[in-house]
């Protein structure tokens, strides 16, 4: 007799949609299902959480998965089928309960601040605090 | 005094040989323990359980991951060495009792049929199905 | 009331910093909170614990991951920040006690040897051994 799954905590680590959009999309279903559901957004994967009024430093729109044509091949296919894109995706994730969460090593990385974020963004957390919030859940780095 | 680990649900969403073969040999190094192992075929990882007698949407053919140039690398070194084919690894892992599934979502985007997987694909799940399914085990996302 | 996460266990399959990265700073975070580290290198990984005195099978070197811009240009950004190079941030790790493990199929595929690893790598093992020292733990692909 398994126990049921409570909590994900699901790492986001990579950029373009292709690697955006699978933590996304596992989220969103935890919260369908009552689990609940945090998103740690490290590396290439911050740029999903960035605030849409600000630019995210130049840095990472150079770096790789934010220009790819992977990229510019899905949005088409998003397009025609029924995936919001990714900024209303944060927004009804997080109205669904999901938390949002920066990595701090990343934000130290590319000097990245608070305000660089979009509002669903709870906290820029280290690696320790990341720990103690996935504690009893499964983690899915993506 | 740990508990044995009795469950592993692997998603496997990355295509090439690269992309595939980490979570194939990590279901059937489980199965091979006694572990139950679960493969979630999703995003460009589906292209791994395609029905060889048909061809996936060439949408994913020209899709990142599937003619690299380490793709065709790998593949020569496969050859040497002792890993199968992917279609016989995939064989290979459901006689042993590994349980092979594929993605909703990705099924939706892709515009895919059951007809289009090979037969070793029992059923196409949502992500909710997937979690529970998962549940009293380790997920491990490739 | 959730457990406290008492061991981490964390395969890193990809090569380039930015392959490389999360996952040592995930195991470092862990020792630093006191949880078990555990780090499995396969795939491309395996160049992360190289034996600096060697050159990895020039197979290595030329395959996706190991000389991408995307490397020269986080070495740049990493120069500036406080990450310690990849042999520095291996010994740290190893040396907070976090335990290194190669991955036997990667081994084999590559036809490496115990000596083209550093000395902090324990040793090679299967990924049914993977899956013993992992129990009791959360395991995490990156």
């Amino acid at each position: 007799m398994d126990d049921k799954i409570r909590k994900v905590s699901i790492i986001i680590s990579k950029g373009g949609l292709e690697g955006v959009y699978p933590g996304l999309i596992m989220a969103n279903g935890a919260r369908m299902e009552g689990i609940e559901a945090n998103l740690f957004f490290t590396f290439f994967g911050v740029a999903t959480v960035g605030n849409p009024g600000m630019h995210m430093p130049s840095l990472l729109g150079i770096l790789p998965g934010f220009s790819a044509m992977a990229t510019s091949m899905m949005k088409k296919t998003m397009d025609k089928i029924d995936i919001p894109p990714v900024p209303e995706f944060v927004e009804m994730i997080a109205d669904a309960g999901g938390k949002f969460y920066a990595c701090k090593a990343t934000v130290d990385m590319f000097k990245l601040k608070k305000e660089d974020f979009c509002a669903q963004v709870d906290s820029i957390i280290n690696v320790g605090k990341f720990y103690e919030i996935a504690a009893g859940g499964e983690i899915i780095f993506t």
